[in-house]
């Protein structure tokens, strides 16, 4: 039997160890991790699954200490490009927010190191996991509170697979709204069928950033101006890149203080999982807009049987668009371009804008505050997308290899694919 | 194999084809069409389904063109009466908000056109519709925006069935928030068990729209102020009407920005469709209340064994309320009555409200804005109803004739089945 | 058969007749009931089932009038204490909100005679129950108002089991709004396998009650600034007593304007209920948080194999907060402290705040308005618990006895089963 005395002797010596896998380890002074989508960590020998895709994130290396998977979480301030020309301090773990995810395996015996370098205390709640009371993270109920400059130590066996995640339950509302936490996959001992040959890792939050400021405010309840897919906005989201024919899970994890309804063009899909398991395939139903609760977590499976690039995005319009005025006076259908020349004798900077709505902005230079992203943004194949915050492409192509996940470029349809133009001598009604 | 060039041969000679149904095709120059429930089209020799009744609204006639379904919607500003006293400037689909439903069959190959009669360019995507990349609808991704004055095809074949969306993916935010919304139902080839006799459709939308204005806000994110069933509000929106004994489904597709809980009085039900596809009978479920996500469908069914007057309503008590003032000064408990005489030498008009309750809106005369709806509004059978925006009423009777869809009027309870007032003496609780 | 007459002439005599159990009637006069959970109402001979426990509050007594079971529900003013500190002007029924839990058993013929001490009129609608139209309750559709000082008898059969809700169809906005809610629970005939050890209601709502006022606003609609349980904020909920190893059911119903995710921490549990009837265990799957449409209910249910203190919350972390101001300046990293001496010149209570984070305010005694509760509340075993509003926690605990619903303090951890700090010689990361 491990006693108390053994895990912390243990626990002292976890730096020095050997890295069990090939990954490198955090440097524990990062205060910025990379934004681009990292390689996933392969499954170590001796246990079998597809490891997780954290878009524009990585997942925690570890190490082995006598058969115990010990992680190293270290609270702190970091910064985060939400997309070029936009970046935020926030809070995160290991330099990044969302924090890395951590991957284990069902059975697995895990120990998780806590060190909080942020200036107020902390702790950590593994969300939908099963564990000893005593592990459940709750400052002040559970344990006492991570003071600055303190590493705790968690350690439990993992009795259950699925999605789960983990973030503070200490001065809740602050840290969350400015970026602490992140994913927790647990593997199944034996490989769910079907097995599947993509899975993507993705957590949602909103924050309000005022235009030209560096940091969210932490008290806003319901006005958010930026959506985000673990903390980016389009265009700065990597596309999700599957290989045609691919079983695809995509687990999306909501920390913010709304409801999203996830949209996948070109594909109908189920919920398999939620925070608290599997659905039973009898329960199973197919969706094409799912809602993801706050605190919540869904993942949906679909094969992609079909070549394209496929939008993946909240339904809410606002959240596909970044910081804009919502008070602004209502143009739309005041004919105002006469006032122009007028008001530019005085505003010289003036432009007239919204009488024939706002597609005009996607293509339009406007003077924006520092560090503040257009309302709208990202150029297709075919001209501006007028998208931000919660829009990504899912990019199925043939003749990728399995661990591909490079950027393929724009889809090339196949000639006559395309919703087209019609001659206006060929349609007799305009005019 | 049908060539891109004879599909546009095709296109070209559409409105000059035989109608193959009976119904009159929509007047292009429309710029609002009735507001009244517009009678079901019948589904054409060869083809068994029960058509859909839109309320409020029709269906999209279309043309044969060498085996292929041919539809026309045009993308122009509209008006829209929301209910006798108010008319919304809205942009739509041939001259309606929502636009007329499309009625398919699954294996049917259609041809859309989308003529763009409005000020800015625009695109259609299909919600929910399995169909090659490039028929997707997302401007600058799938294809080009359709600029003013174009008209663009789209054709497909329909390779499911169940209950879909379209709306642009082009200014997304604007041209939602002022309208541009339909649903497009794929009715089983193989009539599904159990079949259904009444089949509605309902679009879920709020606006915001300054009292004595004519025009919704589309920047609004959160603070709406009216919340509307097919572009209506009640007393506005036409009842459901249903025989005694009738299977009912309701389709109910939702393009706001909040989720609304759609509540049926008298039944309990499930859920049988989502606009993914069908539930299957073991993963569905009783509820009375159902939400519908944002930018998701859900079908409800029920068998209607319950004769009377069913209320049909969203569950947030603000949805079923027209324009009020949240920001007003709270009079609840506070007595001033005796202020009103004081006030009155100044303000003649003046009364004091509020401080027993609002049911007194109801039955009040207050000068109101023009082009603005009360906030209370509807007179049931024993008075005033106290209600606005997302509220109807099922009117399940014995002896109505298939497809009639008249409103038979209030019920009439059989004697003694209406709670009835305690004479006083009776209860000897009062006083 | 019963007439209409005969039944009035039974109403009549309610209040005279014998008290077919042992609870005690409630006063017709009282304005506040007491907040402490009240015993259940044990199964009356001849009926079994396991009564309900309500939060923070009771179940309603009846009386049998010739094999009819009669309750009085009388609506009218009431104050209640949201925790200690606070006291709020609410409406309610028999002196509460929520008012007491309705609780029958399939097949029974109920009589619910409802007295209106309100100053203005209502109604009542008896959420999800089957019965005849004109029971419904929905004043001006169904019935007329009831008015102040008047009583309406409402009789029907229970022909369904399950969880349900009672509230105002008349001026609802504001009758919700300020309290008037209640659940309304019909046990099966014969007892459901598994069968549940303990059963709980818990009503969700949300008010905005400005800091220093006794009441709610009735209008607002989006920016609350307190959310209860069955009306009682964190630390005023009482906790959920569950002996290890008891199945356990929380019955879950939500009359605010906004999604409640109820997060359950160390279990995953599966909902068995709405309030449309029972969900077939093949179309249940497991969750952690389960969101709560508005206007709906959820039954959801666990076997308590897990011994400790586990939470009880919602996810939305504003929700598990007591009011506060969000629109204060964003002071995080912003670096003040030498600013505080010169303020102090000239405000002598100034403390900067807010600079590293909010974890401070739940030990600072802050000067707040009166009848003002902190923003975060609640001291644990281990420190401040930094919670409020929709927080509580479910005790489990070996060797209870089956009706004991006593506190029993917090949990001891057995040795060695609890988060530790790490000695930091140990870790060789700091610093």
């Amino acid at each position: 039997m491990t006693t108390r005395r053994q895990i912390l002797k243990a626990g002292a010596s976890l730096l020095a160890g050997t890295v069990a896998t090939g990954a490198v380890t955090n440097a524990a002074t990062a205060q910025s991790r990379p934004t681009a989508t990292q390689p996933p960590i392969p499954a170590p020998s001796g246990q079998q699954y597809t490891p997780v895709v954290t878009l524009n994130g990585s997942s925690l290396p570890w190490k082995m200490d006598n058969g115990v998977k010990v992680f190293h979480l270290i609270a702190e301030p970091c910064t985060r490009e939400f997309a070029p020309g936009m970046t935020v301090n926030c809070w995160g773990y290991n330099g990044a927010t969302p924090g890395p995810t951590i991957e284990a395996v069902e059975g697995d015996r895990v120990r998780i190191l806590v060190t909080n370098r942020l200036p107020e205390h902390t702790s950590i709640h593994w969300h939908g996991i099963l564990l000893p009371n005593g592990m459940d993270g709750v400052g002040g109920l559970t344990q006492p509170q991570i003071k600055p400059g303190e590493t705790y130590v968690y350690e439990f066996t993992l009795r259950q697979h699925g999605s789960f995640m983990y973030h503070p339950h200490a001065d809740e509302m602050v840290q969350v709204a400015v970026g602490m936490m992140g994913m927790f996959v647990i593997h199944p001992r034996s490989p769910l069928i079907p097995a599947v040959d993509r899975d993507f890792c993705i957590m949602l939050h909103a924050w309000d950033i005022e235009p030209g400021t560096y940091i969210a405010k932490p008290t806003t309840m319901t006005e958010f101006n930026l959506w985000t897919f673990n903390s980016r906005v389009f265009p700065g989201i990597d596309p999700l890149v599957v290989r045609l024919g691919d079983r695809v899970r995509v687990r999306i994890a909501n920390m913010s203080m709304h409801d999203h309804p996830i949209h996948i063009h070109g594909y109908n899909y189920v919920v398999t999982q939620t925070d608290g398991g599997l659905v039973p395939p009898g329960a199973q139903f197919p969706e094409t807009t799912v809602n993801i609760p706050v605190g919540a977590i869904r993942a949906m499976e679909f094969v992609a049987d079909a070549p394209g690039d496929w939008s993946l995005h909240c339904h809410k319009s606002h959240h596909t668009m970044n910081a804009m005025g919502h008070q602004v006076p209502n143009m739309l259908g005041v004919k105002h371009d006469d006032l122009d020349p007028k008001i530019q004798q005085l505003l010289p900077q003036y432009m007239s804008m919204g009488q024939d709505g706002m597609a005009e902005m996607a293509r339009m230079q406007m003077p924006l505050p520092e560090n503040t992203l257009p309302m709208m943004m990202g150029e297709g194949p075919f001209g501006p997308l007028e998208m931000g915050g919660m829009f990504t492409v899912i990019k199925v192509r043939e003749g990728l290899a399995r661990g591909d996940y490079r950027d393929p470029g724009w889809y090339e349809h196949p000639p006559g694919t395309v919703a087209w133009k019609l001659k206006s001598d060929e349609s007799g009604r305009d005019g």
